[in-house]
């Protein structure tokens, strides 16, 4: 079909577009390179490996390797850079852990990739007002393990060794967001670089404030296309006294999301509660040898102290036995619930391991949790109708749920079916109330629902992006779809 | 002093300007009343008590009245009006309940005074996914009572029954935000009239979202400069199947505020955690018969299932009894909390009653909760210093606090004191990483502040302001202070 096939043309000329600039362009952008070099010395790469690697990415967008690769270590240089990079009109795209999976982190219009890994430090801890402040390059998992001795950890988990800095770019969240919230909670301050070099600080170590414009929340879910992040002062929480863990299965994916929407509504304050689809268990299986009857399943965990956890699992097995929940099995110890989490956390390779040699084209929605069941439902007819594998795992506490499609890149016309699969998930979430993507962010893919989605308000985001980036040098061609 | 004289002038200058604009503008004016009046018919008023009514408010800032007071039903005659005021240059600014604390709701410099209070109903109310469409007029408490049969509640209790629209446009938080959050945490989706008049809508009914700039948080807080509220979706909680209350005793300021912090730190999920200096006992003692030792109190609520508040109590006493707590009074009927949340709410009330006669300047700062009794101990030296009458109660699980300054705004020389003591306490928070306002805002009074506080990022609060509302017609004159 005419338009599958101008996406995909669509996608290959984003990475062409990097590679054979304009002639004006290819001086201006060797002309920063030079002067970076003597700003950054050997942290400016144009070795061929090293952009090679800064244009890959962990789904199904084509390599699209940068001109140049920057390894900045502090804000300052940051903000040099910037200014070089503003006064030529080059693009300029962040790179942290390259976990991103809508191609946030891809410079698809060349220039520069900002790799933030050396700014991985922890700043400071301040373990009476619940907070740290830390560089974006540090991943949650490094973070969580300084922590360790502190009795607090940083609740927001999307799975991936993600870097802080990618998480709060791309509004991350994750399997805990029902209990502990998104990035948009758990980030109080930043520091940020904007187009031009300035350096800005938003928000403060205080809970909350009512002074003036919500910048932070602003910078939070902008893709890096207003400003660069430089430092983030996050809410830390104390670890729970009780932490229990619970797996149970249903005869149907609407029995499993019913028993979600009851217990969300009667007030049983879940710290973990995700679906696992029949596709998704068979995954499980094959990779990982999980021994799970082939049926839809909850993976639940409650935090607090050992009455309340009590409480709440009593209260969630009574719910869950109207909806005919079976094979309740409780992971008590610690690595019972390691066991439990990793398997959930390896969904992606489980996926993959269904359809061996391809690779994963993953998609997320989320909607009112009263659709829920309608959109899980509507995703796996959708891919059998059109002969596709495809696993559903969700975030359903928050009405969140993400596809995996197995794919084969190079078979175009199985790419073009995922890419109608997709786009019908994205009408689905649109018509029952919800938003295109829960947590991947637009970047690259998603640009075409801005509109649908956003309608009159798309027209207000394009005057932000004007106002903060006139020259549009800050991650250019994501988020906002072309300008008709 | 000097500073302190232009100050009070520059208050009544803001006044002043109102009533006797430029010839021009008051043609301006004159001609956008007569194509109001077109529009709304008697929905439009210059009576002289209705602009005098919508010129007032509850603490020390001159009257102000607009020039006219438009009381529009629906949308799409908000956008209207806008259009008409947008192609004449003409102010609008929107009014709630009037009980705004820095003056947000007085359109100081004459123009519109939008008087959303006709647009007051509830649009939907949806169980299962624990929202409803509302209003912006509808205050908190009729929301409430809209809901009782429901089984669920809107948690954001600033005291006062403001409307949910001016709670939003403040980013409005109060004594339940520990737990459940501020608006900024307890708003899913917004529509906005913007100041052209276009409506957009922002976020939706699903729970989070990755997709675009967050204009929802941008909204938030802005004091009605950047946009009209017509329409908000508000998340709602399940009311605990348990909820205890409670008070005790301290013998200093710094033994109630360590216990908070190490009540916060363990993880007690605390629903409500509020200070009350010895001068306010003395205030409720004096208004309300109360009957409580002289001494600093902590107000407690705790919300869940019974194990869990039992467990939480529990928990909080061992915690409270080692910072010398005594005269531990549970109030476990629903007669006896509501007493003691109504003593607290009269905090306003009371704090006037210990200076008969005189008005209550009120003010909030937030803070990390590390430097909670430093700064509520330097507040009261501050004020005893200044020879002022002041009482403090706070919001203390989040740093946040408020002084309640008694005074006579006839009398220059205590007003000149209570600025410089609002204004030493907004320095303290500051040089402690807090921020100038929890949850009042900047309006008028704190503009000052705007620039020690975010430096650099007030330019981009600046073009944010000139790309929603190049013509500055919405809410002209606060939260950002004037261009040097």
């Amino acid at each position: 079909m005419l338009w599958e096939a101008v996406f995909i043309t669509m996608v290959y000329q984003m990475a062409g577009d990097a590679r054979h600039p304009a002639m004006g362009a290819r001086m201006q952008t060797e002309s920063v390179i030079a002067e970076l070099s003597a700003l950054l010395g050997e942290r400016l790469s144009t070795a061929g490996a090293v952009r090679a690697e800064h244009g890959r990415n962990e789904t199904y967008y084509p390599d699209t390797p940068p001109d140049a690769v920057a390894f900045p270590e502090t804000t300052k240089e940051v903000s040099a850079l910037l200014r070089i990079c503003h006064a030529a009109g080059v693009p300029v795209t962040a790179y942290g852990a390259a976990s991103s999976l809508e191609g946030q982190h891809l410079a698809v219009q060349g220039g520069i990739s900002l790799d933030m890994r050396r700014m991985n430090r922890v700043l400071s801890v301040h373990p009476e007002d619940l907070n740290a402040v830390v560089q974006p390059g540090l991943t949650r998992i490094a973070l969580n393990e300084a922590l360790r001795a502190t009795g607090m950890f940083f609740p927001v988990d999307p799975g991936a060794d993600a870097s802080l800095g990618g998480m709060a770019a791309t509004r991350a969240s994750g399997t805990t967001a029902v209990h502990y919230g998104t990035m948009r909670e758990n980030v109080l301050a930043l520091q940020a670089v904007m187009a031009d070099g300035t350096v800005i600080r938003t928000g403060s170590a205080a809970r909350k404030s009512s002074t003036g414009y919500d910048l932070t929340h602003l910078l939070i879910g902008s893709e890096g296309t207003l400003g660069i992040l430089t430092e983030l002062t996050l809410r830390l929480q104390g670890i729970p006294e009780t932490i229990a863990a619970a797996t149970c299965r249903f005869a149907s994916v609407e029995d499993a999301v019913n028993c979600v929407i009851a217990t969300i509504q009667s007030g049983v304050p879940m710290a973990r509660i995700e679906l696992v689809d029949e596709m998704m268990v068979k995954g499980f299986n094959a990779y990982a040898d999980a021994g799970l009857p082939e049926m839809p399943h909850l993976f639940l965990e409650f935090h607090g102290g050992p009455a309340a956890v009590a409480e709440q699992t009593a209260a969630f097995e009574a719910i869950a036995a109207e909806f005919g929940a079976e094979g309740w099995r409780a992971a008590d110890t610690v690595e019972g619930r390691n066991a439990l989490w990793s398997l959930r956390h390896k969904a992606h390779y489980a996926s993959a391991a269904l359809a061996r040699g391809k690779r994963i084209w993953p998609t997320d929605v989320c909607v009112p949790i009263s659709a829920l069941a309608e959109a899980v439902l509507q995703a796996q007819r959708d891919a059998r109708a059109l002969g596709l594998t495809c696993t559903i795992v969700g975030h359903v506490g928050d009405g969140n749920f993400h596809c995996a499609v197995c794919v084969d890149p190079a078979d175009a016309e199985e790419m073009a079916r995922s890419h109608r699969f997709t786009h019908a998930l994205a009408d689905t979430a649109l018509r029952l109330g919800g938003t295109v993507s829960g947590e991947h962010g637009i970047g690259l893919g998603k640009q075409d629902f801005m509109d649908a989605e956003h309608g009159p308000a798309l027209g207000w985001m394009r005057a932000v992006k004007r106002a903060f980036d006139p020259k549009g040098i800050l991650n250019p061609g994501k988020l906002l779809p072309p300008e008709a």
